[in-house]
């Protein structure tokens, strides 16, 4: 089954951008997913082609109306009648990368790139519309958070990296950083490659790692390091873990 | 001044992409801000032009070689000594409005872009390179980060926003989430505007909107919250904001 993207944007023409290229591009040359870029405009319900208004008891800027986007989520579940709808929205909750690797499992997904103000509230229960966000900043619109997301997804589905390790290994996998890398040259300004990296001592260079992976995830994510912890004293206590696959 | 970017890349092709329409195309045409996307590949220092080689102690995938990356860097701050360079890796610091805000003020950003395992770790101390993340997700490379880095920085560059409120008033930038937005039709589907917002009373409209961004904000974020609650005890006990302009 192939993994079917629908974006529903009033920028049609950025897509595929970057996911025309490299290991996305490939990918799709080779029916591991497809796309399709739907125009919002084209739900529009008067002659004029409208698709915002004013905002309800005023202020700057213009609101998606929730009449339009709901013909264009119908349009496109009608298409794929499973797809999870997504709407990106600096209100939504966190991208995972455990909601992206269910989401890669999946048939697909319908992106909802908003613009302006965002969208009418109404869309989201009345759609069934999950809000997700990629990041405590504001952007011009939902369209880079969406070739975001769908990227992420794409790596994972079958096929679509080379070595099956490089999906295991990273960052967020098993709830951490990824430790650091180095390569040749082994100097470099002064700078070397640590010892035990060069030792050959694949047990040690293991241990180097897991503890690299967790100390740098203590100092730099205390938040991911916390939850992390929470998870591991609740698997050790027998409980049922709440994370990961 | 002009804004000035420079994202350096294994796909320069993928740029300007969605940057080069809507609202940062339009900036674009208009000079408030540039961008060179600089071939990470002509900085290899070997006739096969090689730009990565396998992990120090083994595993899966490639990393990017500190060399060729400092000699990209070197060549991109030749050209605009005064910018940030940022590299774009999940182990970076989460980016935040603040960070957005604070880039957008200054002469530009380099902004480095990994494939394969990433880079090798010695060029963060070796070129002072800040690692930013956007989001606990795995990508297959730093491209869609790097454009939505540059879509958040654009859309606050001088002249690029149409209504100048519109900046403001938008999630984070108060560090809470932005209050809910609805407009016409009046009632859609069984479900209507909040009746505050069609009363006409700009004072209770205003009330409403701070407490649904609180509730919201406590609800759906409550890491968000407890950073707010601890800026606005600091502030009221008269020690200094450690946020915001």
């Amino acid at each position: 089954m192939t993994f079917h993207a629908t974006v529903l944007t009033l920028y049609p023409e950025m897509f595929p951008g970057p996911l025309g290229l490299s290991l996305a591009g490939r990918a799709r040359e080779e029916g591991k997913w497809d796309l399709d870029a739907v125009q919002i405009r084209d739900f529009a319900i008067d002659k004029h082609r409208t698709v915002d208004d004013t905002p309800a008891g005023g202020g700057a800027g213009m609101v998606l109306r929730v009449d339009v986007l709901a013909k264009a989520i119908d349009h496109a579940l009608a298409l794929n009648p499973e797809a999870p709808v997504i709407a990106m929205t600096p209100r939504g909750k966190p991208l995972s990368q455990e909601r992206v690797r269910a989401l890669a499992e999946g048939p697909g997904v319908i992106v909802l790139c908003g613009r302006f103000e965002g969208f009418d509230e109404r869309i989201f229960d009345g759609r069934a519309v999950e809000e997700v966000s990629v990041g405590d900043i504001v952007l011009s619109g939902g369209e880079p958070a969406a070739i975001m997301l769908l990227d992420a997804c794409i790596r994972l589905l079958p096929g679509v990296m080379g070595a099956a390790s490089s999906g295991t290994e990273e960052s967020f996998e098993n709830g951490l950083l990824e430790y650091p890398h180095y390569t040749r040259p082994a100097e470099w300004e002064g700078r070397t490659i640590p010892e035990v990296l060069r030792s050959g001592d694949h047990a040690k260079i293991a241990e180097w790692r897991k503890r690299q992976s967790e100390v740098d995830t203590r100092l730099r994510r205390p938040d991911l390091w916390e939850r992390h912890e929470g998870v591991r004293v609740q698997s050790a206590s027998g409980a049922q873990r709440e994370t990961k696959d």
